[in-house]
This record gives C-alpha cells, structure tokens and sequence, in this order.
C-alpha cells in the first residue's frame, strides 16, 4: 500500500514548512518508507476533511488515513516494525510524549514569534489573509510588532533549550548515538523556521547549532535541499 | 554485595531531602533492591570524598563507589538487567537524559527558589551556615528576600510544568501505564520540597498533584512516610 503525506506549503511547492510535517518527513526517512507528498495550503480544508482533519500532517496508508504527527509516529512504529524504529521501546515511546509536548511549547512555540511576520509572504492572497488573521486572534496583536522585539525575544528563546544544550554536550543526539524520533521532534521546529524566515535563531558556538546542522545531512540532506534560508 | 546509599538529611534523619537522592532512592525500589542508607550532611565532604565525589546520591555497591544520580541510574539498569527496569530499552535510556536535564533545570532549579529559605531551619548551626552562605552567593541575595516573592513566582514555575501536565493528560506516568525513571528525576524535585518546606506547589486539581499522589504511594507508601510536610 503507498504512503501519500499531505504538507503544508505555501505559494512554493518545493517550501513544505509546517514543523510537525517536518516530524513526519523525517521520521519516514528515518524509516525508509518512500512518501509521496500532497501540498497542502492553510485554506484548503476541504481537502483534508473528509480525512477527519483539520490540520496537516495527515498520513494516507493507502486509503487509510492518520491523523496528527503523533499518533502518525506511533502509527508507523506499530505498522512497520521490521523498519529502523524511532522510538527504540516501549520506554522511548512513553517518555517520547513529553519531549513531544517539550518540542510543542518551548521549540515550536518559542520560535512562533520569532518567525511569524516573516511567513505571510510565503503564502498567496488567500491564505496570507487567513493566516494573519487567525495568528493576529492567537497573539492579541500585529505580527509586525510581535516580529520587532524578537531580537530581544531570540536570547530567551536560547535559554529555554538549555536542557538540549546539556543532553548534546553528553550524547550527539537526543536519542542517543543516532538520531531518533525525539530529534525530528526537534528539528521539526528548526526546519519550519529554516523554510520561511532568515532570521538567525542559533549561535553558530551552540552546541544545538552543530546538531541541526547533522540533521539538515541526514537522509541524503533531505531537510538541506528542501527550500529554505541558509541560517 | 551490598548497596549502600549515601542520602542527604538534616538534624532528622528521617528527613532524607535532596532532590538527586529521592532519584536513587525510587529507582532502587523499582528494581526491588535493597539498599542501606548512610545519613550524609552538607559540610560531612570528607566521608564521600574518598568515594570521589564531594555530592551524594553515591551509592557503595559492596565496595565500589558509584557519583551522580544520572550514572547511578545507568548502572543500575546495566549492573541488574534482570529487575524492572528503569527505562524500558536504549531508546528511553537515550532519551531520559533531556528528561533528565529537564527535570535539573525546570523541576528542581524552579523549585529551588520556591523552598530555599526553609531549608536552613533542619540543618544544624554548621551545615545551616554552610548552606546560607553558598546558596546566597549563587542567588546573589539573601534567602529571604528570594523567598518573599515565592507566592508571585509558583506562577511561572506551574506554567514551566505544561509539558508534563500535557502528557499526564494522555499517559498516567512519564513512563507510560507504569512509572519509570523519567517520573523518579521529576518526583525527586517534589520530594525534596515536601521534606523541607510547607509552601504548596501545586494546586489540587493540577494532573501533575494526582501523579505526585500516586508516587507518593508506590513502592508501599515509601515516600509518604518519609518525614515530610503534607502539600
């Protein structure tokens, strides 16, 4: 059965730039399952819906679909387990449900101002409307001035990954001597960033920025060659 | 051979209150090990620095000393495969070490602040003097002036638990079904504040108060009947 994953993009079709897509992308890799990709644009509900979602990642196992990147990971652990796991155990998938909502809050969330403003441009009329929007409701202001004060608001997002810090200055990855799904977890984040805005998230010193950059080789450089800033 | 543990306590012996110790000591339950215990006080470096370390947890098994909660955890998983074990496969070993660093840096430096200034009252004149001094040169100011803001501070220390608090809404354990390692590094933090301090942490309908209830009664109530304050 083919494996079909719908990704957001944006007026770019080769931009995919959701973070939890990124999860996804990744985790397939990391599996060696090929994929084919669905774009997928913020406005284009319908296509999805009768999927049961209103959001991308989803997941098509030939007609079946899979709905959210965790329950997706969880999905192809459970379907695919002669394939690389992402999880190594049972106890990698449970404690893997905190560093997903860590990965949720303080990377996806800490980097959500800092790159907001910078991604209307990527989208047509339509969605950049939804998009500003819907975010603008969620912010309780202009992403013009939630973008101003990100150059102060970068130092704290910096120190809010300080648990990653440490973890890479005793192992290279998150999971270990290899990467893991704890990693696209991450990276996920770094990737949407990486797609739609040049501004500088990392040191080039931080331990976190070394990492990224092995990631972005992973797979063949599957993350480097996507569209996206040289940050 | 036999386990000996060095934990940290006060004037009450009964009162084990560090944060890493509480780690070991419900590890060692999870394994169903017994372990001796060896009432350790701050200024007392010269019993544990022939065990080179000058903190506890160290554990003695029979006479070969083990430094450090983290690598006592990973020994004890490696030393006894045949017990219950701590992280379910390499996988959440790999990954525990970001919980790991959560757990140092969101749990016990949040609630480090919170419970600081009780602390002094259950050591002894030395140790209290030790501890005064040390823990005012790392803050820069005076125990009681950290502690005077504590009520305004409980705040951002609750939010910075979201992440546990949204897996505690789909898993009952970090762990999973069971409690693993992942919940002992995040559980020592609260233990350390219930042995020393009657300030509340956490409000009674908070995920995070249910899961803390259910640890304080593992292992045959091991934790609750430690001298402590009920919070």
């Amino acid at each position: 059965m083919t494996l079909q994953l719908f990704e957001l993009v944006g007026t770019d079709t080769e931009r995919p730039f959701s973070p939890y897509c990124w999860r996804t992308r990744m985790a397939l890799a990391h599996m060696e399952l090929d994929a084919g990709s669905i774009p997928w644009r913020f406005t284009e509900k319908g296509a999805i819906a009768p999927h049961g979602s209103e959001k991308v990642p989803v997941l098509l196992h030939g007609e079946k679909p899979v709905v959210d990147s965790w329950v997706i990971a969880n999905y192809l652990e459970d379907t695919f387990p002669d394939r690389p796991s992402l999880f190594g155990g049972m106890g990698g998938r449970a404690t893997g449900k905190l560093i997903n909502a860590w990965g949720d809050i303080a990377v996806v969330g800490g980097i959500f101002p800092l790159i907001v403003a910078d991604i209307p441009a990527h989208l047509d009329a339509v969605d950049a409307e939804y998009f500003r929007k819907s975010r603008e409701a969620r912010l309780g202001r202009k992403l013009e001035d939630v973008a101003a004060e990100r150059d102060k608001a970068v130092t704290g997002f910096r120190r809010s990954l300080e648990p990653m810090r440490q973890t890479l200055k005793a192992q290279p990855y998150l999971g270990g001597v290899a990467p893991n799904y704890a990693d696209y977890i991450v990276f996920g984040g770094f990737q949407w960033a990486r797609a739609v805005s040049p501004f500088k998230l990392l040191e080039e010193s931080d331990p976190i920025y070394a990492w990224r950059e092995k990631l972005l080789d992973a797979f063949g450089g599957l993350a480097r060659k996507s569209a996206g800033f040289a940050v």
